[in-house]
Formats: C-alpha cells, structure tokens, sequence
C-alpha cells in the first residue's frame, strides 16, 4: 500500500489527479517545466518539483529526472496521466525497478496494445471483433480473391503491405472491379514501394468512432463502464465526446463489452484502459486499446457515477474493484466540450494570457481546467485548455445544459474554440442523429464555403 | 402547459432557476433592481426588466410590479425562488388571480404552514412527530402538573403563553422543582406581560437540526427525497449542510419520511416543500414545514440525482412525478458550504467589489453562485456569494473534497467566510461526529477566547 503519488504530467490531467489523491487522502507530488512554475497543480501539489525547461522533452518525458523526484520525495507510486510517458512501456519498465508501483498496466501490457499486430491477435483471441480482411499478402488468382472478398463484403480496401499515410490504397465497390484493382495496386506498390505485396480489408465508409471503457484488477476481475461516441474529430483529434454513445443496440453494445472485459482477463490487464472501434452498420470493429486514462473519461463518471482515476489508484493498491458488472448502470447522458485555445476558424493555437476565466456551474456542469486568470497558456503544449462536461437525464437535456454552460464561460485574452462547439449544439444534425467521423470535416469545409460567399 | 417562466428573484436563485428552465427548453423572464443591473442571471435570461431600486420593498417584493411584468412578458408561471416572496400566500393568490401558475403550492398550503399552531395540528393529524407539551394553559394543581410533566419527561420548559424571544422561560431538570418554577414562571409572567398564562413542554436539551425533503404532485403523489443535516448554524443561519443526516437510523428515518409524504397528501400539497425537525436521543420532533425551494437543496439533489427545481416546474406543469419512493435511492454523502460576503471573525457584511473569483472544479464538485471577477456585492441583500457542494463516496470522501474545493477556490476583494468553513473542516469533532445546534455557536466562542488568549 502506498501513501504518496507522483504525478508525472502536468495541466488539466495532474490537477484531476491529484484530485483523486487528495480524496484518497494520499500525498501527492507534482513536477514542472519552467513554464508551469505558477500552474494551480503545482500550488495545490504537498510537494513540487522542477524538473526543467518548458521543452518536454527535457521535463515531463525525462524518465531519469522524473524517478530522481519520486526517490527524493519518498513517493512509492507513480501516475503518468494521458500523453507523455503514460503509454511507454520502457517508462513503465524503469518505475517497476526503480521499486515503485506504476499506477497503470505492465509493460507487457503496454507493449502488446502498441503493436497493431500483436494487439489484433490478442482481440480475435478473445472474440473481440475486427475488421475483416486477409491474413496474407493477396496472390493473383481469380477465384481465391472473388472468394475473399465475397466472405468480407464489398466495399473492399486494398493496401499495399508498405504503404501508409493513404498511399498505396485502393478502394473496390464491386465484384467485377476487383481483380484488375488488385494487380494495378501490386503493380503500385512495386513501383512506389519496390514491394507489391497487398492485403484486403473491409471498408468502412462511414464509421463511427464508439469506445467502451474498461477497468480490471489485479484479482482477475474485469468490468466494462459503458461506451462513447466520440466522432466528432478534426484531424483525428477528439473535438466533443459523449456517453453514452446514441442509437446503439443494447444487446449488441452488451455482447462487445463483454468480449472487452474477456480481454482484459485473457491478457490479466491491469487498471483502466479503453478499446477504440470504428461502428458502421451494427457492426464494432476493433481499432486500437488505449492503455491509459483518456482525455475524455469524465463523461463516462459522470454518467455511471464511478470515479475512474480513483479506481486506478485502488487497483494500483492491489484492491479489488469494489462492484460488480450489474452494479453498472449509466444514468442519463453526458456531453464533454474541449476547450482550445486556437482560432476557431483556423484552427492556429493561440498561446497568451487570459485576461479573465469565468467557468460555467449549477447542477450537472462539471469543469476540469488548470486555467485560470491570469493563466499564461505556453506554447510549448496541447492547446486544450478546459473540459466542460454537462449531464441531463437525456440528451436533449445534456445538450440544452451544454449550450448554457458555453454562454456562462467567460474566457478571454485569447482566442478560443468556444464559437466552434456553440455552432456544433446548434446543427441539427449533431443535436438530432449519431453523425461518422467524417462529418465535422465535412462541415467545416462546408463553412468555409459559406464564409467566402458571404 | 406553460412555456415561459417568470423568475421572481435574484441571485444564485435566479440563476438556478433559470439553469432548470434552460434544461427544460423553457423560456425565461427575469426582474431586477437597480443594483443587479450587471448580474449574471439578467445576461443570461431570455428577457429581463428592471422593477425599481435596490431596496428590496421596493423592487423585488413589489407584487405589482411583478405580476405586470409577468403580463407584459407574456409569462405564464411565476417561480418565487427562496425569500421574499416565496412564503407570501397573499401574492400566490394574487398570481393565480392573475391568471398565472404559481410554483409553488397553494396560497392556503403556504397559510396552513405560516401558522404554528395550524401547522403542528397538520402533522398530528398525520402522525408526523410534534414537540409533546400542554395543550392548554397549566394550572397550578400539583399531582395533575407532576403527572403532565412525568408524561411529557424532563426536562421540560415552562413557556409564558404572552413571551417569546427566549423570555418568560424556564426550564425544569427534576419533578421536585416542578410546582414552584411553574408558580414562579406564572408571577413572572403576569408582571411582565400581564398575563399569567404558562405552558409546558419538553425541552430538548442537544438537538440536532435534521430535514426532510418532499416532493408532492397534483395527482396525490408525494415522495420523500431524503434527509439533511443542517445543525452547523450561528444565529439560526445555517452554514454548512451535509446530506444524508448521519447517525440516523434508517428505519426510524423511513417512517418519519413516510409520515412527511403522508401529511402532504393529507392536506393535498402541490411542489417542493422542506420538513424541519429537531432531532435528539433518536427522536424527531416536528418544528416547522418550508413551502419553498431552500438554499441547502442542491446536497440533497446530488446525492439522489433528483433535479428538484425541475420538479418543482414539471409539479406546476401539471405533471405527475416520473419516479416511484423506492426509486429513490441516496449515493453517498454531500456537504454544502455557503460562502458569505462576512468578515470570518465578525461575522460582519463585507459589501464591495469582487476583484478575482476562481470557482473550484473536478468530479463531485458543484458550484452554485451569482458573482464572477469584477461583480459588486450590494449592502442591500442577503451576504451568501456562493454555494460550493461537493459529493463522495461517503462523508469522509465528501468532506476530503471540500477541503481541496475551498483551498482552489480564490474570492478575492472582499472578505468572505471561507476560512471559517476550512477550519469547520479541521474540526475533529465535526469531521467524526453528528454535532448538536449549539456546537458552533459555543465553538466561536471558544475560537474567540483562544483568540484573546493567544
């Protein structure tokens, strides 16, 4: 059992962190850059470090700095929050023997969920579902390949083994296209690549990003908290999440969680983790686990009313969680807002003072922020500066909270994307269907076009 | 069926109301004075109108005003918040005169609870436990005095009939003072009031202050929401409130919760109301009903997840109440402190202007108030600022959150009762026990020796 926490992270994550400790009633200490010497974390903190410049580079993802504060502080355990060295197996590796609890899974663990492969495998071991497509590179003949892509379900997407970054794929609507579509992306391949080999996959047009959330002890026991909907993405950047995720069937969003948790035990996972699917057509397919807590977590508390990174902790401690799978039950429905800090038609960061921070309230407003007045946003960063969350007994009502709690913010000195998320609770779309992940691009590229005309 | 609201208050109240309107898609009418030109509710409300000068006689309970307001607007339900007018049955009658819906309960609803004697007849008629006394004038027979008095239990305390204000009192320990003090009490008493008329009742000795919230609706359906523990009070102002009432034994708690439904059924009461018993030796004694919103319900709102100025909206709407008693279920603990514009030793007002405010965040923290950076706190109103609750898993947790609630939050410019409330926090007595409505009183006053002292 442990009594004191470093917190290896900085910004909105350590705050809520050391949150959880304080609650706990654990000691926490905390590290900085030179940048953050006046961040609210670090005067909250029982103890603070500087660990040096704002680069992070050379503070908050130096490994042997940040095990020299846990040595000198006395912390035994340490959470590395999300980003930075929250999902480095070697960090993990190093704390372990170093003598400390690594508040998150082994690095075993880390390290399977980082290789697409290996990740892959361990999911179909468990029934997990993904997406569909050939185990080796595709050869030429006729019939084996109709046969394939008959079995996986046109559309199909041919890629090349050594393309990536979009090159080197090709997308195949129909039967009849795809025997000429394969030897014209081999012959690609060969040329761009000076490797022809290519697999075959089912494509997904219009997917959804849905995550389900999960936590699992060190006693075998794995729970599934519910899903999220987080498609709203720009640059693949989560933009505004929701839990849970809308106009999902039940029984179908049941049997995943289950596969989910089985998972977790067939691997013996450790702490909170989240599986990432893409979801078109009543189908989950598996994209990635994320072995951390995610920016986006609060919505999934807030509607089950489990405090998450508190859990971590317990289970860090070697607790067992302290419920059962029926105990879970989500209430209501939750929307989170990231605040950036960048021009919200831009999308340029805009480092700077805030002048005034004036944050939202009242019965079901959460804010998890490190700003405040006065606050210098650095460059040196993430843009996001705030997570506003609202909670109503449905949608419609999280979503009418939403728009009341963007009204309330007052944030100024620096431009911010609180214009964007006001204009995204008021498409009726977004208000009134599940959208893909395409569609905020989509829209912005629309609203770009209405700007020039106007 | 109404679709817009008159908010007949101003402050955090307003506010609330308006965040529950908001929620409800329901559109929102505001009235202000002079000195709440800038308040944050009057921003934000749909349409607002000033109805005078800060004096509140002249502006806020100025009936006229409001019900032309209310015509004008095209409001058609008016919602009375806490104070001023809410427990004035004269001006509910006048709203439904008017043709408006009034939140709230009846104009004789709010008559029968104004009068104490009316009001103790209620509850014996449904069996809600009353302070047990003489129900006439005591003569001075000596073994029917003893015999009343053994049947009530001593102590007891000998009231003028004419007195009040804590004169014309006596409280007797033992039967064998009983004859000459009620002798005494009477001589007293025809001296100083000219009349001799004495009563007699228990006297409790270490009560404690605990409440019980209900819910009742037009269709005979009345719920009991729980209890709250509201004992923290300095001059009969409360000052930190927690929910549930700790250290009360569920089944009594139960029956008298169900008696409390049972009496709002019995004299057909519509909306939210407030039953106030003294509590000691594991007795509940019934003092007074609140047919009103009171300013400590948020804790009992976030340990239900009962929306209840909601309900008091959907209640007038006509509405039945969505949720069945045994639905009702409380999660863990929550506390309220309510932050006052006071200098924390003097308890005197501090009116001025707020030069920073920093509300506190993270998961189970909420945050009710009216002020932001640069608002001006007038001489003329109430000195609460602002509400901060927090919830835990239970009341160690919820407690743990306040402490770390309150060192985030900065209120700067003015004074403020903030640190009063830390060192609450730090009070072993009421971190660990269930303190009687004397407790703090008596510890100010040891505060101040020590003071002195020191």
């Amino acid at each position: 059992m442990f009594s004191k926490v470093l917190i290896a992270n900085r910004g909105e994550i350590a705050l809520r962190i050391l949150r959880a400790c304080k609650a706990l009633s654990l000691q926490t200490v905390v590290v900085y850059s030179t940048a953050d010497k006046d961040a609210s974390y670090v005067t909250l903190a029982d103890e603070a470090y500087c660990i040096g410049p704002a680069n992070s580079s050379k503070s908050y993802m130096n490994q042997a700095a940040l095990l020299f504060v846990a040595k000198v502080s006395g912390a035994q355990a340490v959470h590395p929050g999300y980003g930075f060295l929250s999902e480095n197996a070697a960090f993990a590796e190093r704390v372990v023997q170093a003598g400390l609890i690594f508040i998150g899974p082994s690095a075993d663990n880390i390290r399977v969920m980082g290789d697409k492969i290996a990740a892959r495998n361990a999911m179909l071991a468990s029934q997990v579902p993904c997406v569909p497509g050939s185990k080796e590179a595709l050869g030429t003949d006729a019939s084996s390949l109709q046969a394939m892509a008959e079995e996986i379900g046109f559309p199909v997407i041919i890629k090349a083994a050594a393309g990536g970054g979009g090159r080197g794929m090709r997308i195949v609507h129909a039967p009849s296209e795809l025997i000429a579509a394969v030897k014209l992306t081999q012959e690609e391949a060969r040329k761009t690549f000076g490797n022809s080999e290519v697999y075959l996959e089912k494509f997904l047009q219009h997917p959804r990003h849905i995550e389900i959330q999960v936590v699992s002890d060190s006693h075998g026991k794995a729970i599934w908290l519910g899903s999220r909907d987080c498609s709203l993405q720009r640059r693949h950047q989560k933009v505004l999440e929701e839990a849970p995720a809308p106009n999902v069937d039940s029984q179908l969003l049941t049997a995943v969680g289950e596969r989910c948790a089985q998972a977790c035990r067939a691997i013996g996972y450790q702490g909170a983790g989240t599986f990432e699917f893409l979801y078109e057509d009543e189908e989950f397919y598996f994209i990635e686990m994320n072995t951390r807590i995610q920016v986006e977590h609060p919505v999934t508390e807030i509607t089950t009313g489990i405090d998450i990174v508190q859990l971590q902790i317990q289970i860090a401690q070697g607790e067992k969680i302290p419920f059962e799978q029926a105990d879970v039950v989500c209430v209501g429905h939750a929307l989170e807002c990231r605040i950036n800090a960048e021009d919200p038609n831009s999308f340029v960061p805009t480092p700077g003072q805030i002048s005034g921070w004036e944050a939202p309230g009242g019965l079901g407003v959460r804010v998890d922020t490190h700003i405040h007045s006065g606050a210098v946003i650095s460059p040196y960063y993430d843009s996001m500066v705030a997570k506003i969350i609202t909670h109503g007994k449905d949608r419609k009502e999280a979503i009418e909270k939403m728009r009341l709690a963007l009204r309330e913010t007052q944030l100024s000195g620096i431009l911010s994307n609180i214009p964007l998320h006001q204009s995204l609770l008021e498409d009726q779309t977004i208000c009134e269907q599940s959208v893909d992940i395409h569609y905020l691009e989509k829209l912005l590229s629309e609203s770009v076009d209405r700007g020039v005309k106007a």
